[in-house]
């Protein structure tokens, strides 16, 4: 059996695991969890207790969550691709400064934007006040970016290869559009650019057909969709 | 010259990495940063532009940010000490993703409570609002470390070593006391005994004294401390 990733729509943070299942290049499969059908699929809890996507169903039956340890793990399968790279050198270290910012931080960020769905009921003053928040935070987070770029580099991390790193933000970095906050290409010129260049990318095409519900083939590795309940069986007790 | 951990009080996260810098037992120094102390010195920029701790200046000039890359750079030093894992392991990816909740959705429940904080201009449903919230997210988090507490294991990743991940936890598991939510030991009493066999280890008392700015001797790997003007020539430009 090949390794599933259960990703979340509409906006999951899970998109960049699906960009970064194919850059790796191995085969694998996707089980798609509609995120505003409450409540979830109450077999999901075997995957992951937080109810949360992304998780990756192992090849050994067990599963992994949250985004940094998911985008390790395939990195770890992808150090010939430079994906991520060894423990102990200091790349490895960029590279988890790095998730952890996204994760944290950055991620974060569009944590009060969110937040005024969940609470229709809020009265006028506290909706502004978590927008104001949010929109304070977000800024603050794609000019850290913004200055990132500043030295020209092509990808997030600099060097030469695109890393897991890239495969997250792109799934992140789209929220800012999704929330009507800024004009990202006046505002934040050099991640427009650098935005622009992912979604370029086939990985990218292929995880944004694949949140759409389309068929695309991506570069061969997808070996199709399961359910939850065709999974069962290889669910962790 | 020794790495030089830069760790934040009162209350910082980076209580979890002077822990781990312990029981790693390689030498090191610290440099205390007093949050509340608006604006930080400016050099700090040159160690983390985004201006929060912890950081931890390295050997070779380079410094480096985020509580997960800096835990996870420590294990990697300290894999004979079980205090992380080898790349590729099934116990490497359990400590990522343990430390992936840590650093975001437990960390991120008590962010509403410190918000409430940083605006002493809002109007009280705001105010409430917001401590709800962080009530509500910070009872969620105690109550999924409770349920991985639940088959008796001694550290919060299970086996018969303590990892970073509980050098971390610890450092932030105070803020429930320190926000007056629960009593702990009533409604969550598997982690008020885990956190109180924690708080016996004397690397967590090292770093409470620390904390406290008296002068612990700690296992005899503390260099003492520097301040950032000292440091200015070693600082990455």
């Amino acid at each position: 059996m090949h390794p599933v990733l259960f990703y979340g729509v509409p906006q999951g943070c899970s998109f960049g695991s699906i960009v970064a299942l194919e850059w790796l290049g191995h085969p694998y499969q996707l089980c798609r969890i509609e995120m505003l059908e409450q409540p979830w699929p109450a077999d999901y809890a075997r995957i992951n207790p937080l109810m949360k996507t992304p998780a990756l169903l192992l090849e050994n039956g067990t599963a992994l969550s949250e985004s940094t340890a998911i985008l390790l793990h395939l990195a770890a399968r992808g150090l010939d691709r430079q994906l991520g790279f060894a423990q102990g050198t200091p790349q490895f270290d960029r590279l988890n400064q790095l998730l952890g910012y996204l994760t944290t931080d950055f991620f974060s960020a569009f944590s009060p934007l969110w937040a005024v769905y969940e609470m229709p009921d809020a009265d006028e003053a506290s909706r502004a006040l978590l927008r104001q928040m949010g929109r304070d935070e977000v800024a603050t987070a794609l000019a850290h970016i913004e200055a990132l770029l500043a030295d020209g580099r092509q990808w997030l991390l600099g060097g030469t290869q695109r890393t897991v790193a890239d495969a997250y933000f792109v799934g992140l970095a789209r929220w800012a559009e999704y929330h009507r906050l800024f004009d990202l290409a006046q505002a934040y010129p050099r991640l427009a650019r650098y935005l622009a260049a992912l979604r370029a990318d086939p990985a990218v095409q292929f995880a944004q057909a694949i949140e759409r519900g389309e068929h695309p083939a991506g570069a061969g590795h997808f070996q199709g969709h399961v359910t939850l309940a065709a999974l069962r069986e290889r669910l962790p007790g």
